[in-house]
């Protein structure tokens, strides 16, 4: 079996797996508890959250954990909004967002705010160009993803959060970073951005938890009400399994980064070359390594994603169509379509998405298996 | 070590932690995603959604995961709103509902509702004639839990239901029910309530999960924006660690509650006999078993909760003061008040919580450790 689809969800690790179960048997208090078990896990919150500031290169306190990247993105929209003091003006949000994004700012529109998209260039990039001619006084709120989840692309987050605040110091700026933790470095202080979304199950943690970074001083509505966990932002009993699994999976990533990232690209590099070689292959991941996130290789065969899937399926190798997250959803993907790849090449597109522990082998037998079944598919078309 | 703290939190069954193990490392697809990993993943999650069902006793697609009771209650309360047609009017709530519904309708004058509270009696029990007395034709929402946290006390919801219903047929209920599932018999068709939310770590699933059931043809607005998880209800990859392990403890309660409710009924009555013949002990949880939930057991002594409370723990013994979720934000429990009891009483109240694992030998040594520290402290109060 080969599992290539690790930007959709990923298996934990060994260690992940056993903080979880340690944390569900016997550390298992409820950090509200006055009590000693309540104070141990209060104390494992703490480790938990230190660990993934560390790993986001923010402070502690900054961490808000979630149920995910997509609770994190919605309360970043609909809190910043809230809490500002203007009430209508614009929401800009590059062309290529996460459904997450992109279904929460459609909703904006009904409440009386003027929804702008930044296009992107056929990298699935946004130039600060781009962003300066949508830029203007009335922005209240900017919505960049750091690394596309199709196509791996990487925005340079430093040079658009200057076009913002070169205009305005009124705006709030979001980033979904997503697929960007773990993969890419990621330096929340210099970002400079005012909320930072992360996930747990898309570097080794387990699926149900992820966090919304909330730089202090920044004010933004709270997402749930009840008690007074995640600094009174964000109420009800903490999910201890999640976030000690979380903290122990941004602790792996945070010592093996860098050597792991490199070694993805190594490996993605290597699956592109053999992937190039066959007929009328596509390849959509930008190619300039400052352009793209290591783990991420979108291309197009002349053939239809979904078939190619399939095929690949009898193999036991499992690969992703378009973003797992709306795969379901949209026939064609939103966000190749703003890359202005054609439609009849956007039909043909799958993504391998590899995660640390892919190896070699496993590449090439992508690769053979890709060319083996590609002739016999190209018949059929 | 005793940990009779159940209603704060649970420790998760060995059966619960396995299945949840193999959900991280084995069974760790995407129900997003369109391969074999993704639909083995699918139907999982269907198969947790029955078991939840069951326990119940719902319509399996009415079942709506959540990341736990607090999402749960906020969702019902803000959606239910946003969906009802009129736009203003007023919201009932009992006298003595969790944080996470009082908080959240705490926000709702601000909103323009009005919001009525329903007084309880002595016994923290909402009775029909309290409810009709502030039961209008303008009401769109009404919140009764169905087993309170604190004291154990049980509401009548059919009856209740009743009452609203008689008055009119634009109005909403929503119960909070995660003190009662799998502790009392939970049968939300013959409720007759429009939504009902529960917690998988009040029942030994994993902290991090929980669901609302909203009734069929009820018109709720969607709680996340993003994919089409949830019926399209609540996006987000869906915790099914979480889930699972929630399946997995719902089919456990489902086949042993009656046994199990009538052993933690008879435990917990034998710490109340043994507790009463301690000097100047009140009982807050009510008396009549059809009055009560079996696992809480509220109780007065003249000393402060807290300092009880840390005695107790340098025996090894952990029990609760007040709700563990709102501990840390109330002086005075607002549960215990309503029910118009004393502050000085209130003051000294404690909290003992059994789960189906309570044995009588623990049982017996927390009556014996009470017994003994209490006149020490009594001296020095």
């Amino acid at each position: 079996m080969i599992y290539m689809d690790n930007s959709a969800t990923t298996a934990v690790t060994p260690e992940v797996a056993e903080a979880v179960k340690h944390t569900m048997l016997t550390d298992y208090g409820n950090p509200s508890s006055l009590h000693g078990k309540g104070i141990e896990a209060e104390r494992l919150l703490v480790h938990a959250r230190t660990q993934v500031a560390r790993l986001l290169q923010c402070e502690v306190p900054d961490v808000h954990f979630t149920s995910g990247g997509t609770e994190a993105n919605n309360w970043a929209i609909f809190g910043l909004l809230a809490a500002h003091r203007r009430k209508s003006g614009v929401v800009l949000m590059s062309d290529i967002e996460h459904p997450s994004v992109l279904e929460t700012t459609r909703t904006l529109e009904q409440r009386g705010y003027t929804v702008t998209r930044i296009p992107v260039d056929k990298r699935g990039i946004v130039t600060p160009d781009a962003l300066r001619s949508v830029m203007s006084v009335d922005v209240l709120l900017c919505c960049i993803m750091h690394v596309n989840n199709e196509v791996g692309s990487v925005q340079d987050i430093p040079a658009l959060v200057k076009v913002v605040r070169e205009r305005t110091a009124d705006a709030r700026i979001h980033c979904d970073g997503v697929q960007a933790a773990g993969h890419v470095p990621v330096n929340f202080e210099d970002m400079g951005v005012d909320t930072y979304a992360v996930s747990g199950h898309k570097l080794h943690a387990p699926k149900g938890v992820g966090a919304l970074v909330v730089r202090r001083r920044v004010r933004i509505a709270k997402h749930l009400y009840g008690g007074i966990q995640e600094n009174s932002l964000r109420a009800g009993t903490e999910n201890m399994p999640g976030i000690v699994g979380f903290g122990v999976a941004a602790e792996q990533f945070t010592h093996q980064q860098e050597e792991w990232q490199q070694q993805m690209r190594h490996l993605r590099d290597r699956l592109a070359d053999r992937l190039r070689a066959l007929p009328e292959v596509v390849i959509h991941t930008p190619q300039d390594p400052a352009d793209n996130a290591p783990h991420i290789l979108n291309v197009s065969f002349p053939v239809g994603g979904e078939i190619l899937l399939h095929t690949l399926e009898e193999a036991k190798i499992y690969i992703g169509s378009g973003s797992a997250c709306s795969s379901k959803k949209y026939k064609i993907s939103p966000v190749l379509q703003a890359m202005n790849v054609p439609p009849r090449v956007a039909n043909g597109a799958v993504r391998f998405s590899l995660s640390p522990f892919t190896t070699l082998r496993e590449i090439e037998s992508v690769a053979t298996v890709m060319k083996a079944v590609l002739p016999t598919l190209l018949r059929y078309r």
